[in-house]
């Protein structure tokens, strides 16, 4: 079993080889240069992740990390927190939209509670990995102390290499916690230092007076809690969150599995930039999905170095944006490893006229 | 069997009783409101066009329309028009992008000659609806009679008719026919009266002194012909292609018959322009996909009064868009069906703080 320090030093950079004999054979694929888009850059990366020049990504996986906030108290969500275990009912049942998404994408959901307040005792269909029944209250001290955001981490570690023991193509990041998108925004806030209203959104969808009230307590916690920007664990425990360290985790795992890990929205967001901070080679593990709604989305996008694959106005989290990845990840893959040649198919490759 | 009048003329509004019904479904799912974006308007489109307010894609097909073009003549492709014929054996074979992305999809691939300049006899897997081999030369007269362009619309009408009487959900539209830019663009310039430049493009990839040829020709090719914009027949039928029309023929008839139409790239786009100019409400009917690379599409969006769902930078047609755009058809008809309510799964709707 790997730990953080040694999941860490395990990344990779991408396999140069297996990239270059990728983008070999999309120029051999019958259809005009470059024709497939960003098809044909993902299905590159994917080859570089995994090591593989014709990667698949059969076996699918979406973990969506659970965790409840003790700032849910300074009322900065328009959800109450006994929704989180409700919903983490819902996603067993199958009845969630993470549910239906990912049957449509023939992937597993793993639901784990890595911090829910209370209500999920003997629930079965869940891993039960609470390091903690919610984080304390960040606007009056710290969520969590260092050595339980270092357990939250280890959770989305173990979880990847349980799936990858198991068989694992392709994982998908998703979470519940009421309240989350408020941590969230204070550990961006904290690794970027720019000022919390810029990366600071509605979330659920609270007023105009909610999101002053959101950006008020952000930034109190910031300064109750002096988080070190330089040491993304101290971010974590003091202004983080359980499902967010277990995000950034899994997502560290991944890489040092060579499997490539398909960032969802804004929360995903947080623990993927929280990640890239802890090991720079990351990001080019982490495949972009939607652009949310949320409005600190953006920063961390330009912040990784990526760009968004679509935006359909979402902002439910679950893990919903990264499965339409997964699925574009997967057609990338098929097309460069199903598709004909030129030479295979007799078709004419060499352009005439202009 | 229906003709081109009698298509347009079952051609009915949407069902807003069924819209209704789904857009209340909507607000009582197990997710903030509108928290699943775009999905949830295509959901209730879905409704509205199937007359279900809990519609089903569950039976998917792909129409790719085959037919060459006399144009080529003037060099404005940067492919021989021998690669027509050769890229159909290649879908027939299923080593095609289209053939890849709709085994993912679930889509049946339905390939017709409505036009290939020869190649084909006796291939099968191919419906052999060839109206003539090849459009004329658009530059130096007519591409084809008025009556050739209603044969094309037709095989369009019949080929959904057989569809729909084994049992359709969904269609998304596809071609191949080098050349088939240059006749889309000329159609959109006609019918907008859009200068030629603004709706003209690289296509397959030309170089610049290729793209000042294709727009000189385009130019030409509408001095000669001098189309009646408010005809769109006769548009078609003097700058058009045999597979624009078919396609445009099987988007009415898609209409006609309830079933959702996914719009693909550019020449799908010239051809769902031409549909809704013959049927105004048609464009109600069309669920749009990405956006192409090829300038002119915009125009097009622009006109039918839709936004692209995605651009993921690819020109490749075939359909390869529009199954992107069939794969989140199902998804938000799926979400609508199958997610729980917050009623049936026990969780707090309610909006509480703020």
């Amino acid at each position: 079993m790997s730990d953080l320090y040694t999941t860490i030093a395990a990344i990779q950079p991408l396999d140069a080889d297996a990239m270059a004999a990728a983008e070999a054979r999309q120029g051999m694929l019958t259809k005009p240069p470059l024709a497939l888009g960003r098809l044909e850059a993902l299905s590159i990366q994917l080859a570089g992740i995994t090591g593989n020049p014709l990667p698949s990504l059969a076996r699918k996986a979406v973990a969506v990390m659970a965790g409840d906030h003790g700032v849910t108290a300074e009322g900065v969500s328009a959800f109450p927190s006994e929704v989180t275990p409700q919903m983490v009912y819902n996603f067993v049942a199958g009845g969630a939209a993470i549910n239906v998404l990912a049957r449509q994408a023939d992937a597993r959901v793993v639901v784990t509670d890595v911090g829910v307040a209370g209500g999920l005792d003997g629930l079965e269909g869940v891993r039960h990995c609470n390091v903690r029944p919610g984080t304390a209250n960040m606007a009056a001290g710290p969520a969590m102390t260092r050595e339980e955001a270092l357990r939250a981490f280890q959770v989305g570690i173990d979880l990847v290499e349980e799936l990858a023991a198991d068989g694992l193509d392709i994982l998908a990041t998703g979470e519940m916690g009421i309240g989350n998108t408020t941590p969230s925004s204070a550990i961006i806030a904290a690794l970027t230092g720019l000022p919390v209203a810029r990366v600071t959104g509605r979330g659920t969808g609270i007023t105009d007076d909610g999101l002053a009230r959101k950006v008020a307590v952000i930034e109190r916690a910031l300064a109750v809690n002096a988080p070190d920007r330089d040491d993304p664990v101290d971010v974590m425990a003091k202004v983080g969150g359980l499902e967010i360290a277990a995000i950034a985790g899994a997502m560290l795992a991944a890489a040092a599995h060579r499997i490539p890990v398909v960032m969802d929205g804004f929360i995903s967001g947080a623990a993927a930039l929280t990640a890239a901070r802890l090991c720079r080679a990351m990001a080019d593990y982490i495949l972009p999905s939607h652009l949310s709604v949320e409005v600190g989305h953006q920063v961390v996008f330009a912040e990784l170095g990526l760009t968004p694959l679509f935006d359909l106005q979402m902002r439910l989290g679950e893990g919903t944006g990264a499965v339409f990845g997964m699925i574009i990840a997967d057609s990338a893959a098929r097309t460069l490893r199903e598709m004909a040649t030129f030479e295979s198919a007799g078709v004419t490759g060499e352009t005439v006229n202009a």
